[in-house]
């Protein structure tokens, strides 16, 4: 029993704790993210594992994510960019509860293609996992897309996170579907043929380059040209993917572009990614999440 | 007293009653949105009118905007673009309420550039309103911009409405700053020194072209860059202003531009005309409105 492990990935909207035996994953919870908790995060942390502690004799807890950043477990630092695993790994915030070593990873810091600065917290458990999974996505140079509420897109290079650029992109399509006035209530049954026709519309609308002047087109489509919710909620997808692709791909010179995910959100992305000429493949993002915590078991010993 | 009429320019926020003589105007009232009603839109504006009509027999009301919609007092058509002052006056939809003749004045649909239809309710009545007041804009080719919650940008030649686009300038902004997570709340207080700084800055990025890219900065300049959240607001002003009029004037072949409306608003716009190498000129919304109402007034006798 000395290998038993706690690996958490605490975001947001989540935690997903996963408690392995070595290599074999013995049980996992779920439980409320950053963004949401009732109690402390320790309190909260503690209660999850209380059922785990009940029966085994736990010590090591590793977690990556907003567990690190000011209103998380402990306040983790920042590795600045251009960073490699290596670099990642001496940086982790370490606190003793109730008998536990938990270690939390870092963030990361960098600068976008524009100049712009910008972080991220758990996502570089992801890129720095894929890179232990897959040891060939660590030679030249590519992009990790890494989509979601707030997408990620790292240019790494020989397993160097050079810099990255986030985009509102999920936010931005929560925001537009539950609280503008684009859909008009009526009509928001899912329909995957109208959404899929929406979707692709709006695709379209992403390659013209006119993003901002192209979302009125989901609510003026429904007055106007028969439409339904369905596609306008699909319609608003396929531009706001399809214009983080664009913009994202605009003036890089490497198109490899590896994306880390689920699978039904990734699927929304190789169309766009096809549409800038870009062939790409995807990562599970819950087998490089845990790839990159294991780097920190690995790093201890 | 036979030139007693009422114009009200009621939108989805907002309904405002001017009360005229002639030329001379008596009085105004405000009264709720169309989009915020408690009782029926008749209810409403009876209410809203019961003060003046206790003092002067009033007969005559006519009203623009969201008024003829399908929530509105009486459902009102769409001129159809190309659509000069004259096709759009006989499109008058008329109601007899309690001894009231209501004119409720039609909305626009149109094509956009990128050929998605589009509609209009209230702005058709300041555009040919501004034509009314100064017949040099009704020569030659122009836009008409209208700044506000859904920015229209209309493309006029000869008095004639081609075509126009809908920008959700305005309710993008007020969703990215009231209800994401690019404001970070703690520092929100006024500051007109530090939001000027961001709008620059917003409105630099968006002549980059990569709008969707840019909108995280708003947070990251936060926890990386020392900046406000007064500078957030203003970078996002900035940004959403300064990608509107590059989208609207990419590609167009006149930089001939009319704005319409409050003072405030059309100075955001002047730096990203100016950036956009174009010399604007701005007239008040409240006096298109009432020219253009005065058109059915004229039109009827």
């Amino acid at each position: 029993m000395g290998d038993l492990i706690v690996f958490g990935d605490w975001g947001t909207s989540r935690l997903r704790l996963s408690l392995f035996d070595g290599d074999a994953k013995l049980a996992e919870t779920d439980g409320p993210g950053i963004g949401a908790l009732t109690a402390s995060p320790a309190e909260t942390l503690l209660q999850a594992l209380a059922p785990w502690r009940a029966e085994h004799d736990l010590k090591r807890v590793i977690l990556c994510g907003m567990a690190g950043s000011r209103s998380g477990v402990i306040e983790a630092p920042y590795a600045e960019c251009p960073a490699d695993a290596a670099a990642w790994l001496v940086q982790a915030a370490e606190l003793a509860l109730d008998g536990l070593d938990i270690r939390v990873a870092p963030g990361l810091a960098g600068t976008a293609a524009n100049g712009a600065p910008d972080v991220m917290r758990g996502e570089e458990a992801q890129i720095f996992g894929a890179m232990a999974l897959r040891p060939d996505l660590a030679q030249g140079e590519r992009w990790f897309v890494l989509p979601g509420t707030h997408s990620k897109w790292a240019r790494v290079r020989d397993g160097r996170v050079l810099g990255f650029q986030t985009f509102l992109t999920g936010e931005l399509f929560a925001l537009l579907t539950e609280r503008s006035s684009l859909l008009m209530g009526a009509d928001r049954a899912e329909n995957a043929d109208e959404s899929a026709a929406g979707f692709d519309q709006g695709l379209a609308r992403a390659q013209e380059g006119h993003p901002i002047a192209a979302l009125f087109e989901a609510r003026s489509a429904q007055l106007r040209a028969g439409r339904s919710g369905a596609w306008a909620q699909g319609y608003l997808s396929g531009l706001l993917i399809g214009s983080e692709v664009a913009e994202a791909l605009r003036g890089a010179d490497t198109r490899a572009v590896t994306v880390i995910g689920a699978a039904a959100l990734a699927a929304r992305y190789s169309p766009a990614l096809a549409a800038g000429s870009v062939v790409s493949e995807t990562l599970s993002g819950e087998a490089c999440v845990l790839a990159g915590l294991r780097l920190f078991a690995a790093n201890r010993s």
